[in-house]
């Protein structure tokens, strides 16, 4: 038993007080969890385009005052009751995408996404409608139902997974969304193996998705990406060939690029640019009869995709896919074994760090093209 | 041998000299097939809305002058060289979606789409890149490869199949196309059996699926339709539920219903109303995590479908299908055996006939909202 146990942690987070404004670190409260909670001594966490997308003010969900940060890797340092899928000292993930077993959707075999808190996630709330966070007299807001940018925070037993602790949070923490989210959108798409592919976005969820082609030996992998820079990176994590749009000759679109250099087009298109006009792209370059475009990239608010119907008629199709599609409690851990077995990098990605305190150039580095990802020490010590 | 065998014949045809006018029975002169062709004495002709589509000018492929009609029943009247997968006097039906059983896209067991002719077709002329049809001194186009509204006319052989001459051809006619396309579409669904579906437009391919739908007892069966006079149409098919979006509660949108009505949406939802904003709704209703709406209908030129990503990304997928997704060749006689014994209804469908001679109110006939199909009469005799 630690000695915070059932006690409220005064710890330092970064909340975001309002829209647009750089996080402010500030002394926090965080009450002990309650039945089915599950509180973590968060250690790392990423900084991913979704928490710089809230922040912006253009999540259209989004609430103020907030804890950000979904990409996390800790320790557990006190559960609720009834929680006996975690206990003291685990090495955990936190899940935005939650695993509760029993809800229709996690019975249904055919969705990684889980209904048991969506709602009270949604709203910014633990599952009892209230927040386990309070900082200058006032309520903070849960976010993703993880909140990493707190040295400590609490989660729902659904939002979380144990992992092998030899796996070193300060990288693994970044299971947690974007490697997970491009390696499973591409490794647990049917029919994927030895395909040809194209990955529009060459960030995090790119590069990973350009692993997973790697590791299903895909024959033909483009990475599309209008920086450079991102040729080198693209090559060396498994693309066969890298395009820049920018590069083409006059008049030709990269749809019609691509359908020339694969005879007729993709057999499988991934999106990880969050923008309209390439979700389309990707779809467009698709082969006729059966070319399968997955939308992964998180458009800004009210932005709609479009197409001529006649695409889909002809036999492509257009899907999506959140957390790669992967069920966090039941196939994370796996995930985490590739990693420490060598067949997924994960090391890689981090290209910055910061300290808590300077989280803000934490975002700043993300939005420099020179970056994958930026990992964020949270001051409390190493896993590994 | 016939007596016509190699030579031209003369015959009537109902021929659209330009967009937006009558069609006009004229005299036209048939050539002889040549090789890999067959010569077809149509008997039957349905009116498709698709044959009203092109002809109203808003195909932006159309060609004129041309001979429409695409969903016919006939006898072969001879074949050209190299023709061995049909013979004198089979009763067959022509096929807009060809097969050859060669190319890349037939044999990749994933689509019924057939590169083979696609090209010319697209032209209005056969492979040669001429067309067999003159009339008045001039080439008449082909249309999807079969142009039924003549008396006789020529398809490639890879356009064409033999049906069980048991099939009474004023009937089995309209297995070229709209019930073939409902009927495959349903059918052909991985995971379709015993879910619940929704149809968008009760016409004579919305009917189809209601019967597909039938047969795979799916649990839950919506049709919706603004025409109240589809209600019983469609609960004689097979729905379980009619749905007029204009009878809704003020504010409430047929999405909005379904989704009620489903506890979050349906498993499988098809459009075949050609209507983008009703494709939209289909897709919208769909059930998260993993519904699945297939676009059926052929909307305008230039219209497009749109929706925001996040439908998508919430495991939604976005398809379509070409002729149900059946391969003519290899697929349509065990539709027509289906047909003969009692599995697939077809006689129901022929709500109006006409002879050549009025093609015409043919047309008008399909725009009356109480016609399902209006099947011709060429004038050749019966087959039964």
């Amino acid at each position: 038993m630690s000695s915070t146990e059932g006690k409220t942690i005064t710890c330092k987070a970064a909340v975001a007080w309002e829209a647009n404004k750089p996080l402010a670190i500030e002394d926090v409260e965080v009450a002990a969890p309650k039945e089915g909670e599950v509180r973590i001594k968060i250690l790392y966490t990423g900084i991913c385009h979704t928490d710089a997308f809230t922040l912006s003010g253009q999540d259209p969900e989004g609430a103020f005052p907030v804890i950000l940060g979904h990409e996390g890797g800790g320790i557990v340092e006190s559960v609720g009751a009834g929680v006996d899928n975690v206990k003291v000292g685990d090495h955990v993930v936190p899940l935005y995408t939650a695993e509760c077993k029993e809800c229709k959707f996690c019975k249904s075999g055919k969705t990684n996404l889980c209904g048991r808190v969506r709602e009270t996630q949604g709203q910014g709330l633990m599952t009892d409608k209230t927040s386990r966070f309070r900082c200058k007299g006032q309520g903070i807001k849960h976010f993703m139902g993880t909140s990493t940018f707190s040295q400590y925070t609490v989660v729902s037993k659904f939002s979380i997974v144990a992992v092998n602790p030899k796996a070193p949070l300060q990288k693994a923490c970044l299971l947690g969304c974007g490697i997970t989210t491009g390696y499973g959108a591409l490794t647990k798409t049917p029919g994927v193996e030895g395909s040809t592919v194209a990955v529009f976005g060459v960030g995090c969820v790119g590069l990973s998705i350009l692993q997973g082609a790697r590791e299903k030996k895909c024959s033909r992998v483009f990475a599309i990406d209008t920086n450079p820079k991102k040729a080198e990176w693209a090559k060396k994590f498994g693309a066969t060939d890298f395009v820049n749009p920018k590069d083409l000759p006059e008049g030709k679109t990269i749809t019609q690029y691509l359908i020339e250099q694969t005879d007729g087009g993709l057999d499988f298109t991934f999106d990880a640019t969050g923008n309209v006009k390439v979700m389309r792209q990707a779809l467009e370059c698709c082969h006729k009869g059966w070319g399968v475009s997955t939308i992964i990239g998180v458009a800004p608010a009210g932005a709609e995709i479009s197409t001529r119907p006649f695409q889909l008629v002809t036999g492509r199709v257009w899907k999506g896919s959140a957390f790669g599609g992967v069920k966090g409690r039941s196939e994370l851990p796996g995930i985490v074994d590739d990693y420490l077995a060598g067949k997924l990098w994960v090391d890689q990605f981090v290209t910055h760090t910061q300290g808590l305190q300077d989280i803000n150039r934490g975002f700043e580095d993300m939005k420099a093209g020179d970056c994958i990802r930026c990992v964020v020490d949270m001051g409390q010590g190493k896993s590994e």
